[in-house]
């Protein structure tokens, strides 16, 4: 992962910024590239500058952190202490070339705890860290081939876990009962966890884009909307699919068409230079045309990595051109209150000239 | 849940708090007692002062969250705006009576946000709002009899689960086999999610107390140690075994039987007045006293609610007299590393004149 150490420190040295003490636990995933190492435990943290390259844990995780670092740039530290006075010791010998930086995701704790330890550094170490937002985020935006190879591996096993619930569903079932045999099913085909909690939303649920699967039965003629994903090598999938119990009512038919048009008409569009606010307005025109105008009302996609939410978003408000290596979900919806919801959703990479699709089941409407 | 807003006000006056804004969400969940509203995005936030109760949350949660509060002190607000200046406004009003409190578990983020929304508002309300750590934690480590019922209801799933597992566990299985079966036992028996991410470590994987289950094979003569809990209503429940495979090692049942004595010296000693640190002493005695001085290496318990982990902890820092519907682990362990590890943990309540254990399942060695 010696490149991702690379562009980071290029950066840095962009922004003038001297050194970095990276607390978010999703951004130490990805700039050491060590995997199976941590849980959810703030334990992690790294601090790099020009010439430092290091990684504070705690002894439980020391031997794991250790292993995963042979063979590169990083070291490991677990000689215990607090985050706080170990960032604030290394920032005060890297201070000539910058700026400590940090993240403003950091707790205003954690924040607190640093001002102090920097305050007894004293002298130019005392200055205020400078607070940057989604700095390592932007710069996970671009992918790597490991990283997108990981994403198709998660992909696969959630389109064998679509084909394996299309056969499973029946009519009088729960949406609970569907929502657990969907993620055991994504387990036992090899996820590591699921990359969020699944949703399966029936009938008029499926116009609530939170719905939480619960005690409703599937009934004849429920539009039923499945999304899901799985996490594999550390990486997320995110996919949706919208089925009908029995039979497709006319207007579920309709919706299903407005929604497979929005989709494959951006799938057709996406390529470098393309922004994300012009994919989310081509997904909304193509809604409008087919009757369904301002009934999505979310954005039309967003990136997947580490994280289920990424960069780059496919929404009104990004202005920037999508690059080679973004990896983003596409997925119109539409939402008739009272009555159903569909969505369709893929995810793939932006490549030199185009999408790659990472999403292999079909398009057709799914009648079960 | 009105007596747990008596208790925020009542704590809040004596604190000299005129306002307070409460943005864990665990905390939320907590005060308001709204179940299956929530997902774990920071789209809720609340506000507390003498005259108002009120939680701020956006569209997608709007009617959930009607619904919940129909009946109690609680106004929902869906109106839109950011978090920040919602607070501000609010907090202007309520000055008089004393400073806004915030948690400082909040991001530097949104911090700097309210901070903005204050200078905005002028006057009183531009003060620097005071900063609190486990305000609202510290009345949540006094469970009421709801809490204790839904951790009875956790816990059982999670016994029923441990006799599922014992008769599923056979030789040449991998850990992750059995975790997968563990896990969607307790889901089948009706969790509604996990408390948190398994444990089933083997063999010399045991002494390694944060060990992530994988491909390593249940061998003959291996103790395998079970860490895992449920979550019912809302709330967790957390239960360790140690079980053998085939046959026990003497030095395994050597091990097994001093965990168990200091698990049960603690057990008995365990009432209101008795601190965490006089359980942690206890059971460190009593581990050195069957050989095993300064092989526990970690915590004797901690707190269990809405979380995994609350308060109060059971360790050498907690000087604070336990108190009747204090919910705490008791888990004492062995680890010898590169051998095995064993621990033994049940959870329950401090009641009147003693202690209440939710676990039912055997203190015996079980080998399979």
């Amino acid at each position: 992962m010696e490149h991702r150490l690379r562009r980071m420190r290029a950066a840095l040295a962009d922004a003038g910024i001297g050194s970095f003490f990276c607390t978010d636990l999703s951004n130490v995933k990805w700039l050491t590239g060590f995997s199976g190492v941590f849980d959810d435990e703030p334990a992690h943290t790294l601090f790099v500058s020009a010439d430092e390259a290091a990684m504070h844990t705690d002894s439980r995780y020391a031997q794991a952190a250790c292993n995963a670092a042979e063979g590169t740039p990083w070291q490991v530290d677990a000689s215990g202490g607090s985050h706080a006075a170990w960032v604030a010791q290394r920032s005060a010998a890297a201070h000539a070339e910058g700026p400590l930086a940090i993240e403003d995701s950091m707790a205003l704790a954690a924040y607190r705890a640093l001002g102090s330890a920097l305050a007894q550094q004293g002298g130019a170490a005392a200055a205020a860290p400078r607070e940057t937002g989604d700095f390592v985020r932007r710069l996970r935006a671009v992918k790597d081939s490991a990283e997108i190879d990981a994403m198709r591996a998660a992909q696969a096993i959630t389109d064998a876990a679509f084909e394996h619930i299309a056969g499973f569903m029946r009519v009088g079932m729960t949406e609970r009962e569907v929502q657990l045999e969907l993620e055991e099913t994504m387990r036992r085909m090899g996820a590591e966890d699921l990359a969020f909690s699944s949703i399966v939303a029936s009938g008029a649920n499926g116009a609530a884009p939170h719905s939480i699967p619960g005690a409703k039965r599937l009934e004849e003629g429920d539009m039923v909307v499945l999304d899901f994903g799985a996490r594999k090598h550390g990486y997320c999938s995110d996919m949706t699919r919208a089925v009908c119990m029995g039979h497709a009512s006319d207007e579920a038919r309709r919706v299903f068409s407005a929604v497979r048009a929005a989709n494959e008409a951006v799938e057709a569009m996406l390529r470098p230079g393309v922004t994300g606010a012009q994919a989310h307005e081509l997904a909304e025109q193509v809604l409008a045309r087919e009757g369904y105008a301002g009934k999505m009302g979310h954005g039309l996609g967003h990136g997947v990595g580490i994280d289920i939410h990424e960069l780059p978003n496919l929404s009104p408000r990004n202005q920037a051109p999508l690059e080679p290596g973004n990896v983003v979900t596409v997925e119109p919806g539409v939402y008739l209150g009272g009555v159903l919801g569909c969505r369709l959703e893929d995810f793939g990479v932006i490549t030199e000239d185009g999408f790659e699709v990472f999403t292999k089941s079909t398009h057709e409407l799914v009648i079960i």
